[in-house]
């Protein structure tokens, strides 16, 4: 699909985009908790006020971390729990579960991305509820990951399905596409391979590495 | 420079990074006030512990804000007010100082990120003091912006001197470099160029675009 590839600034800026975005959400609790706090007429209100700011700031540098490795630039290989701690983290307070089943220590960090952004994708997916299943292993082949959006209720955007082969968001919003595009385009500097497949219980992401 | 083009997942991730590094920094502020905040042992020092954390929110905004019109989409033409604000919140804390001579009401977007992607690393570039001298003209054959970061000890990274020219990060830092090979690619697209010289009393940075 590299007819339709996007340049590279256009990519980055997307991306951009979409990190501003979720950070100014978050900000928006910190800001709102500070201002109350700020408020001498509102001191019944101090507690929830400190409550809401603390928790937002708390969110963003969970969203933060988890970025910094989704994003990072490092070849080195991932460790598992670090992994899986950063992904929990996404379902602390969601409606869907994670099950995790990675039995290697650690990841080549190219699965290592994949599996987060797979996952946070999942996460979007079952917004109404489910279980989002996170698998790797290594195999003679290379490595394959997999994460399956199980819900009854699953649904994945176009532009996400469009980014994680590779194709133009589309009218879809580039927040979106963008991260999957970076999925698909890192596994494919691997020598990757992804593949989605949808059906009536949910969705489930694969991506294959050569050894 | 196309042999040393970036993949387009590698410019995105540095630029992301280079926005958690930034957003991490600012919350490392926003966190330790709260922390105060929530420490009745410290309540002497509540009213400090607030105005560090608001003020560093303050900035995280600040720099969102910059920052998604530094990296935004829209191709609609930027207003040079709102510009002008943009460039002078740089500037607040700063030792340098902003001269703005933009006389236009308005700048075509891709000129106008341009303008304030140069007015950052001039900022950077002028962290021991001096002046930043921003100007926009637009002439028969086009736009041309011009920064120029004056101040005896002025200084530009050499990795922004290869971004500015599409060139490879090299050895330097990619949260550096990423912003600056940005200005250059979204130049670029645009059919413009970009030029930088540097002397003994500072560093001049142009981009022309075509009309």
């Amino acid at each position: 699909m590299d007819h339709a590839s996007p340049r590279a600034e256009e990519l980055a800026a997307a991306l951009a985009g979409r990190l501003i975005h979720d950070v100014m959400g978050r900000l928006s609790g910190i800001m709102s908790g500070l201002d109350l706090l700020a408020d001498p007429s509102a001191r019944d209100m101090h507690a929830d006020a400190l409550n809401v700011a603390a928790a937002s700031a708390m969110g963003l540098r969970e969203e933060m971390a988890f970025c910094r490795v989704l994003y990072g630039a490092s070849a080195a290989p991932m460790d598992a729990r670090m992994l899986e701690e950063a992904a929990r983290g996404l379902f602390a307070d969601h409606r869907a579960s994670l099950e995790w089943s990675v039995g290697a220590k650690e990841l080549p960090a190219p699965a290592g991305r994949a599996l987060l952004g797979f996952i946070r994708i999942a996460a979007g997916a079952l917004a109404a509820g489910g279980v989002a299943r996170a698998a790797a292993a290594r195999a003679a082949q290379g490595v394959v990951v997999r994460v399956e959006a199980a819900g009854p209720r699953a649904k994945v955007k176009p532009e996400i399905l469009a980014g994680l082969q590779g194709g133009p968001r589309g009218d879809g919003l580039s927040g979106q596409w963008a991260p999957a595009y970076q999925i698909w385009a890192g596994a494919r500097a691997q020598g990757g391979n992804i593949e989605v497949s949808a059906g009536d219980g949910g969705v489930v992401f694969e991506a294959r590495f050569p050894a």
